[in-house]
């Protein structure tokens, strides 16, 4: 009989994306019954990262350290910046390509309907960076969707204003398709294509 | 791009079952990014309940009492006593069917070749019971698999010699398929339709 420590456990499985209530039993038995030291070590590694890890003071992807390791370095080009929804789709990108310079992560894209406007989404912060840094081209990665074309030409008119060439990755990512998951090949092709904004 | 902490956290959620690195790299994204409410709340939890669940000292489920609330309570045919082979599926059987009996958790199954004998899987303490308590009639619920067989067949013989009746459950659970995962209404049948081993 499920006690109701079990049960609470179940319940708060289910916080995870994908995750029904039979898969959530199902995981909690698992570690249970087969692997205790990995549920403490997954207990003690969630605490950790919920209160550790915040966004990067420069470009707002999730990060232990006050600047993250991409910022930081002193091996990226600082005259390119490439514009994300997520850090999800940072990470992709990261992964996928041989994306050289430097990022922003707007946390969502343009949404008036939801209340999120240029400042929800960090463009003030982003203008303070095309004032202060020496950005020759942006690269807007927004997902193609209706809100993220949208947030993607708001973007480019800023630029513009700033006298900063922007480009659009283009071929290969799928049309309503969700950019933190797209295979590599895709997404490196996407970056190779990418298309000047007149 | 990922840091270390986070790459710890994405590694630590492939310890469970059915999460793959895209899914834990999803999984944590999602936390830090939407949920760390849900996050501190499961970490918690999760802490809590590899330290406090155990065995219930009578019939071994999964419990954070010394006793199980199956087993303490005064509402349970004593008279029966049904054989599974894990808390998941025990716990199956308390939320599909109405059976009022009590339970015996054998946490695995007789498999020479894995080392798992009687001893291993508790029929030693299964015997004390059997010795010391007013049980009628075993119910057999390990799986349809040959193992599971050959465990039935062994814990049958064990309950002839005491003058037990023995039944093991049948109409509808589909051979070869995992008991814990049955729908409610397949093992409800195959509970009333157990049959008796003579
Ligand atoms: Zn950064
Ligand atoms: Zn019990």
């Amino acid at each position: 009989m499920a006690t109701s420590l079990l049960q609470e456990l179940i319940e708060s499985l289910r916080c995870l994306p994908g995750v029904g209530p039979k898969s959530a039993q199902r995981m909690a038995f698992h570690l249970l019954e087969h692997d205790r030291d990995g549920g403490r070590r997954l207990a003690s590694l969630l605490s950790e990262a919920m209160e550790k890890i915040s966004e990067c003071s420069r470009c707002r992807t999730l990060t232990e350290q006050d600047v993250c390791s991409v910022c930081v370095s002193d091996r990226r080009d600082v005259s390119l910046l490439c514009i994300v929804e997520s850090p999800a789709e940072l990470a992709a990108i990261e992964e996928s390509t041989n994306y050289n310079g430097l990022y922003f992560v707007l946390h969502g894209r343009l949404s008036p309907l939801d209340g999120l406007g240029p400042k929800e989404i960090g463009l003030d912060r982003l203008e303070s960076r095309l004032d202060e840094e020496v950005v020759k081209e942006i690269i807007l990665a927004t997902n193609p969707t209706v809100e993220g074309e949208a947030t993607a030409h708001y973007i480019s008119e800023l630029a513009s204003s700033h006298g900063i060439l922007t480009s659009r990755i283009a071929h290969g990512v799928p049309l309503g398709g969700d950019l933190g998951y797209v295979d590599g090949g895709t997404l490196a092709h996407a970056f190779a294509g990418r298309q000047k904004i007149e």
